[in-house]
């Protein structure tokens, strides 16, 4: 059987999808073997995925997006799911997730996989609950079914809520919104209905087995994370965790790349602890995040209350970030909310990778402040995270090519553009003129330890008198100036 | 004269302000007092503007977020500014600046006072420059007389640059943005034009007795703030808070309210230090800052760049978070843009208190997810921040009143709705059965700590055989099951 990459970089092999994702990453290759080795990074790549270009997902490289699409049995078609993956690679998805649940759902997929240059995800007791009509009516034998016509069909990792036990589901009494992950509502319901464990954690192993012969890589769900505040750190979360820490074990012995699944909603100071803690129960294992949303009160707007958690989980150590739509909780996303889903999700990578001092990471920022700085509309647009929004409320106020060379923009105007003024107090070398008043200031970067003490304001700075613009000015006290 | 809320607070009088205040934050009015007494909370309210219903602003209370308007020379009109008074209001605005540069300054200002219930805070300088016809030709008097009349007009808070100065000038050199803020530069000009010290800082204590006369309070600007990422936490911006420490205790001595501006643009992990730091140097003043945003990447989307660093600084302790819109950097924002911007940063402020453990914070996010639980979406739509919005985000997939009792939302449709499986799992008391299987598995709290050992999924729990949905499953091991 041909080996996976966990394998082969066990072996001491530098695959070629590792080195291009070296020269993605601008990383050393043997660096990125040896992590993919450790287990810290996976590289989602099914031997059946062409069009794939390998991407790697590890803490130590840039924080990844990936956006969830697909229909549900109420809204979407095969050709919109298209759009929407279009949408997603366009607007700079890292991964894409088809979460598909309505009809057609293997056209979709495989066109999913045919089409796409990133790692396409997916959750398969979705296709099983729809073929057993039911979630109570799910077999072993179809599961294994699914997921290794799933693997054969080229999805690079599935989400497996393997760590759902039938032990934890009472410790879900008494949350205030029960299980909201819809892989962990349908495996409780099989349980319940069945009475026995669940059926991805019984036969996890056989599932090991399909994934290795793909290179398929576990993601392993968390199907009892918290769908509200109010649920979030307790103990049903951190159980599963636990048996998410035995299975990312298990699959690696058999040699399948693995990364864990997070929460979900979480208040800002519990975020840095849920990834330490991922981190160690899993053994370093690449943490994937859905948000968290730091707050509950905002539908409509959860693209941005989740931003701020998944900035906060990026830079605590979180290696992917799946993103949100504004359509969250409320309807299925449609190719717009992909794109403002996708915006609000990079600029949290990015800045987590900013504030994690990756190397490289902030010349981006740079560059565009430089634009910025002289006046350069058109490179700022091409710079710009969504080129097309930036130009677009530019033109706004100021359409057309003409004010795409001014030196301001309709927020301050002409004559109050900051960046404007302060360039006419510069000289030609971009300097400001250290001023002397004859007072003999300090302008060293010391300067501040040498400033006036409280009350004492040094009125020998003001001039006798000055005259301009009509109104005329003398002071009470005159003690020099120019 | 009469005596401003600092002087009363420090005579231990408990003011009809302080009264109402306590009952708006549910605190302790003893408290209340306290916290303005020691300057650590200010109540900015003009004895002029009597439309107010007074609010605080410090550590200790909600995080509050304030809402630039104005129009600019290129844009803006009075009537639109009214509206968008109007929207600031109705979207959350607890405090709002009018930043007006164009035509109608007074008439604006006026208007906004008289109909505002929210305190209205104003940037004197821009005025002076309309009326000097340009930053250097602007002089001590003309300055004066600007502060005294929109004091006189009830503005209840000003920035006021005064600490920018010239032996801080040079420190900007080399700077990838120079000076971004607007007064800053003004100013900076000023000072290079005409040689001499920054004329707010040497008229301060004169500004200090008008504003001790009106009831103002200082919000100190910080016109060296950066302007990108690369420039946060240089010389030039510590050396500027440096002298804004200095001029908080000289406010204070002349009994003025104090709050201080913060940045701007600085990546995620500098942030928690700058409010560290601001607290320290100006002995706990409530410190107000702009984002600040955490990428420099995404012009059109930086409400929520800036929101990811708004949150984490309210979190630090900053006390009130002045919005960016997603037109900053583009163009002068319409009202829809106010709408956005104070979304995202009421998230951010709402998302900081209850990390912070604001007592009664998280009532909101509760209420709203038991809502959410209960598929009552009326309710759900009614507490969320911006009903309007999840309303009409609901109605785009599933118009009309019919689908406002549905047990599921066109995200995962009717049969994969994680809410309805989980409350179908569940019995009448809403608990899910402990299940024994058999094995006599510890379903207590402690479960956790008894979970199987790597690699021995514990075949038991699989049945002998089923046969569901027209499909049998025999397992190749049988120990029991049901």
């Amino acid at each position: 059987m041909a080996k996976t990459q966990l394998q082969r970089a066990r072996g001491g092999e530098t695959t070629p999808a590792v080195e291009r994702v070296a020269e993605r990453e601008n990383a050393d290759p043997e660096f990125v073997r040896r992590q993919v080795a450790d287990g810290r990074a996976v590289i989602p790549n099914n031997r059946a995925h062409e069009s794939l270009d390998p991407m790697i997902i590890g803490r130590e490289f840039s924080t990844k997006v990936n956006a969830n699409i697909g229909n549900s049995d109420t809204t979407g078609d095969a050709e919109g799911e298209l759009r929407k993956l279009h949408a997603a690679v366009h607007y700079g998805a890292d991964t894409v997730m088809d979460l598909s649940t309505g009809e057609n759902l293997d056209e979709t997929r495989e066109a999913n996989v045919e089409h796409s240059p990133v790692p396409i995800g997916t959750v398969p007791i979705y296709e099983a609950v729809k073929r057993a009509d039911g979630p109570e009516d799910i077999t072993h034998e179809l599961l294994l079914d699914v997921v290794e016509k799933q693997a054969e069909q080229g999805v690079d990792y599935m989400t497996i809520h393997a760590g759902v036990l039938m032990e934890h589901l009472p410790l879900t009494d008494g949350r205030k919104t029960g299980i909201v992950s819809r892989g962990g509502s349908i495996l409780a319901r099989w349980m319940e209905e069945n009475g026995m464990q669940n059926p991805l954690y019984a036969k996890f192993e056989e599932i090991c087995d399909i994934f290795a012969e793909h290179d398929v890589t576990f993601s392993l769900g968390d199907g009892l994370r918290p769908g509200s505040i109010a649920d979030a750190g307790d103990e049903a979360q951190f159980a599963e965790l636990e048996t998410l820490g035995e299975l990312t074990r298990t699959a690696r012995e058999r040699g399948v790349q693995v990364m864990v699944e997070g929460p979900g909603h979480v208040p800002m100071d519990e975020i840095a602890d849920n990834v330490a803690r991922q981190q160690d129960v899993c053994d370093g294992a690449p943490f994937y995040v859905l948000g968290p949303l730091v707050t509950d009160i905002a539908p409509g707007y959860d693209h941005i209350t989740s931003a701020i958690g998944a900035a906060e989980a990026g830079r605590a150590g979180a290696a992917m970030l799946c993103y949100v739509t504004p359509k969250e909780h409320l309807g299925l996303p449609d190719e717009g909310d992909v794109r403002d889903g996708l915006a609000a999700y990079r600029i949290a990578a990015h800045a987590a990778d900013v504030a994690n001092g990756l190397p490289g990471a902030r010349d981006w920022d740079d560059a565009l402040s430089e634009a910025r700085y002289e006046f350069d509309w058109r490179r700022q647009f091409e710079l710009a995270l969504d080129p097309e929004r930036a130009r677009s409320y530019h033109d706004q106020t100021l359409p057309g090519d003409n004010y795409k060379d001014a030196q301001f923009c309709s927020m301050c105007g002409v004559e109050f553009c900051s960046m404007r003024i302060d360039r006419d107090a510069r000289d030609a070398d971009g300097e400001m003129e250290a001023i002397d008043d004859g007072t003999n200031l300090d302008t060293s970067p010391a300067a501040e330890a040498n400033l006036p003490p409280v009350g004492t304001h040094d009125t020998s700075r003001v001039p006798d008198e000055i005259e301009v613009g009509g109104v005329t000015f003398t002071p009470e006290e005159s003690h020099g100036g120019d």
